[in-house]
């Protein structure tokens, strides 16, 4: 398993952007411990750590919408890590979009770009 | 200027992730505090805070390579910012490679792909 630098971060994590495998589209950014590292290497899915719940994650645990990893870089300090993924469902926000990244900075303001392509009511129950 | 969660990093820094404006391909993930982001709407480069250096950071500063923003998104927690920018010299990363994410998990080891558009030696004299 190669080695990454967990010191590198705070409390032992460290960033892991996920992209969509076709077109590198970036679709969230969430953390990883050594755990959710080994997970992810394990079984092929995208696994996180959850700082609110203060718990190993899933991506798609409850909505379905697991992350099939493709490939995963890292980058040069070792200390953050990129899975391309298949993202299910299409969707990898918990809000429906397909990006986290979904409001562009105007001015002062956010534009929403992009619908949601489930509703969020419907999925996390 | 639109507002993000500082808190929701830690140390009031949160994680921004730099993308070709182009093809969106992740070129590095850095760190911004609320100066490196008001410097980056401000000026129009993207600014973030060296962890190192314990200090606001002008990408580009040594290299020239700076990063002409094009666009920026905000996610949905508002705690993680994507600069799509343009790259100047080509290459965002110290070791001469266009892109930080440079190196490919196969099984155990690391694969690097691509050759550095700039020879580091040269740049960081």
């Amino acid at each position: 398993m190669p080695e990454l630098n967990f010191d590198g971060g705070r409390d032992g994590l460290i960033p892991a952007i996920a992209v969509d495998y076709r077109d590198n589209q970036v679709l969230m950014l969430a953390y990883i411990n050594r755990e959710a590292w080994e997970k992810t290497l394990a079984t092929g899915k995208a696994h996180y750590y959850s700082r609110s719940r203060k718990s190993l994650w899933l991506k798609g645990e409850t909505s379905g919408n697991v992350q099939i990893i493709k490939d995963i870089y890292v980058d040069c300090d070792a200390d953050t890590v990129m899975y391309k993924v298949e993202q299910k469902g299409g969707a990898a926000c918990h809000t429906g979009q397909r990006t986290c990244f979904y409001r562009r900075v105007q001015g002062d303001t956010l534009i929403v770009e992009g619908e949601p392509l489930f509703d969020p009511k419907e999925v996390y129950k």
